[in-house]
């Protein structure tokens, strides 16, 4: 009876939409501030001039990451017998880890516990960028990426389009630097691969200088290019702007509904 | 009277807008892949690290795609004897290898019958472009194309007028520049045409580093030059976004209206 | 009393608001398309690869462009008695002489007189870059500078806080990294106008390459600046579309107006 | 009684809500030029090639412009008493004195007390820099700042949300080149901070090519980056300009009916 009780206060503690008051539960508060220091920790544990010297303090401090974040796992598929959406299944915990956002919690956690195992290289910086995991877990508790995801859901068709667009205009760009610098920089625009390279970084306007035209020709086509590409690649910024702004709009009314409505209640409540 | 039939079907198969069924016609639909698949194979043919030592197989895969459209190329004469567009001329197949798009078609086909030929250097190169010509073939089942050309159309006025701008500005600032710099770098700035140049890689906010000013006058000019150009520059992107928006929700609400139409007169069908 | 014909006939042709036709007089128009064209030939005129062995072609072009100049601005001068607009002065050729077009007029003539002076280099450069000068003269013809410059005054008070809020960022920019890089890169951050050479190309994200932070805490500071510059600086865009779409909206809004005005009164006319 | 008129009117003169005419009093006005002339020897003081053989004109002149501001400083502490915001306090003057705008004034007076102070290198560069606080004492009198804040304040939920996406797509494109690049230039990519460095001059299109990946996997992954990051980072543009449009026509819309309550009361005033 006890372990149940306890269950159903973890549960409420862990599932955010359990919560009874308002914001979030102390412990996913807390959740929430580990994960940003975990990351922090992660991003310059990279480097190394700062992490020269501090090997051992920094596995520490990762692998006691890992502890915290495992024992989290566990508590969570302990309580989802608690979510009416799992407890309809027949093994309902095994339900809740083949969910996506259970998966990538794990993945997470993986890294943390080869801190001390001296992976060779490649695999070691597979295994750090998959610490960068960490902040999907956010995810949980976030209301941006739901908005963000309606936003774009809303205006799929558009984006579609532009892409299909976007895609376009990077080979045609590429064929014709292709086509006319070629033969001067056979490095740098000898194939349609390698000039899509100078396409995408002229049309997005980042324009590193590592490749660009020198012939009078090649120079001609990339100012057009660069003009017209200007105008086309700028598009999304104005739907996607638009969209989101909707999005966001929608919510806040949404929220003043429920307020409204939750006050009336309250007001009905205390009069019977 | 086979023959007809057949060619009855084809042409529901081969023109869109003839296909009863929602969508395209699986005629259509395999082609669009193919069209894709050929894109791809024609841009990784040009990269000598991927195409090295497998050129008898990409030839003979470019080879194939020819024939293919090629086919496709003398189906779709054969069978727009059917299309009420060109049915009323006296050779309705002649007018229509005459459109544009047939034309494109064609274009599209050659390079590919010369997969084996062993040309040189330049017209190979040249070849290897036309054949992006293909994604042209998608225009014929693409709203997309529609779309932009009327978004375009609508604002053709202010587009004109925004171009004017820009040329003029861009004229500007190559001439300032090629007064300030043109002495202390005659290579870059020695004449109006090579300071357009960098006048266009600037406004476009490319900067690729390639060219730029190097004496007070001219780091202060280029510097005031920025500044406007952005501002100016930037003007196209929010009139073309708005008016592609409007040309999407038009066509959103024809469709519906369609669909509504459609729908009504099943309805009157069906009771009676 | 022939002499007074052949001016209010010329006045007919060189005044666009006299023309009683719609569009541009013949003569107006055939002016605008020598402009275009003197103006291409001052541009190429610089490029030696180009003119080099065409000296005296150029030179010729460029007298013979300058004397029909030359006509055009003595027979705006002596049609002018009949413009309302100055009739009213004492001396109204003298006054028109007066009007910024007519000394823009006046300065765009005088190098082609100097096309055979063989000036010394420096001046010569400004005299080419006087040439284009002749572009200001289609602003006598053209809509688009009237929208344009509307656009502007109607939001000249949010321009000139935007103006304002970018000089404060790129003088603060700039200080921040002449104090952060100054010691580490003396000749690109050692004082504060170099270090806002930087601060523009970044704001502006034009990106040169030349000049950019390289130790920890200029790339911290960069970093910060560069995001919080891009949204700023981004706002003249919003601002500036909108008010020269409402400012063609009004303009159609009064042609469609007028249109309407003109046929009612023609139909009154037809009428009795 | 003679030194509390001079306190009165010296109070109407600093104070620019006390000030009775319209716009700012004469000395405020004085003020501000000599706070924008201030700046401007202050940037240019910094540079060699203007300041030396100048340094003790532009010592003198420093010095001289430190006096006045701590003049007014002193003026506008000793009437402070007059404030009614600061006369409720037992010492109003100390009170005001903890004010942040009355701190960094006095901060950017220091460094003018130091001119000839022989402070060194890095201090006297710290010093420079302060001096650029003079342009803060200039948000007293302006109501830009206000706008920028009200705009900021009022679409503070979207910036966070949008400044969380801009950090988690920074962290993401930074781990991913690292993972891609780190083993082909360590120096560049070898951890996840130097790989930010990269993320953020491309997701802001600035792109000085100091760093950029040189693998087909890294530029793979650097195109389609950039491609994403030009959309999601250009959401918060269009979400400002609105917001700050919005500032403005409500500012607009409060002055009109101020002026017309005021033309109210004065006609109320005159007859009666």
């Amino acid at each position: 009876m006890g372990l149940i009780q306890l269950r159903k206060l973890a549960y409420r503690q862990l599932e955010p939409s359990a919560w009874p008051g308002k914001g979030l539960s102390p412990v996913n508060f807390g959740l929430i501030i580990l994960i940003v220091f975990a990351v922090i920790e992660a991003v310059i544990d990279t480097e190394p001039v700062i992490s020269n010297g501090r090997e051992r303090l920094l596995n520490n401090v990762e692998f006691s990451i890992g502890i915290i974040f495992l024992i989290e796992y566990i508590a969570r598929a302990w309580v989802e017998v608690e979510n009416p959406r799992f407890a309809k299944y027949r093994f309902p915990r095994l339900r809740y880890m083949m969910t996506p956002i259970a998966i990538i919690d794990l993945l997470a956690i993986i890294p943390a516990l080869f801190a001390f195992g001296g992976a060779p290289s490649l695999m070691l910086r597979f295994f750090r960028v998959l610490r960068m995991l960490r902040l999907a877990k956010l995810g949980r508790t976030s209301k941006a990426w739901v908005l963000l995801r309606e936003a774009f859901i809303q205006k799929r068709q558009e984006f579609g389009l532009i892409l299909g667009m976007l895609l376009v205009m990077i080979l045609t760009a590429g064929s014709l630097l292709y086509w006319a610098e070629g033969d001067a920089q056979p490095d740098k625009f000898g194939s349609i691969p390698r000039a899509m390279w100078w396409a995408i970084i002229t049309l997005t306007t980042v324009g590193y200088g590592d490749t660009f035209p020198i012939t009078p020709l090649g120079k001609f086509l990339a100012g057009v290019i660069a003009i017209m590409g200007v105008m086309l690649i700028a598009l999304p910024t104005g739907l996607f702007a638009a969209s989101f702004t909707e999005a966001m709009d929608r919510e806040r009314e949404k929220e003043a509904t429920n307020t409204a409505v939750r006050e009336a209640l309250k007001k009905a409540k205390d009069k019977g």
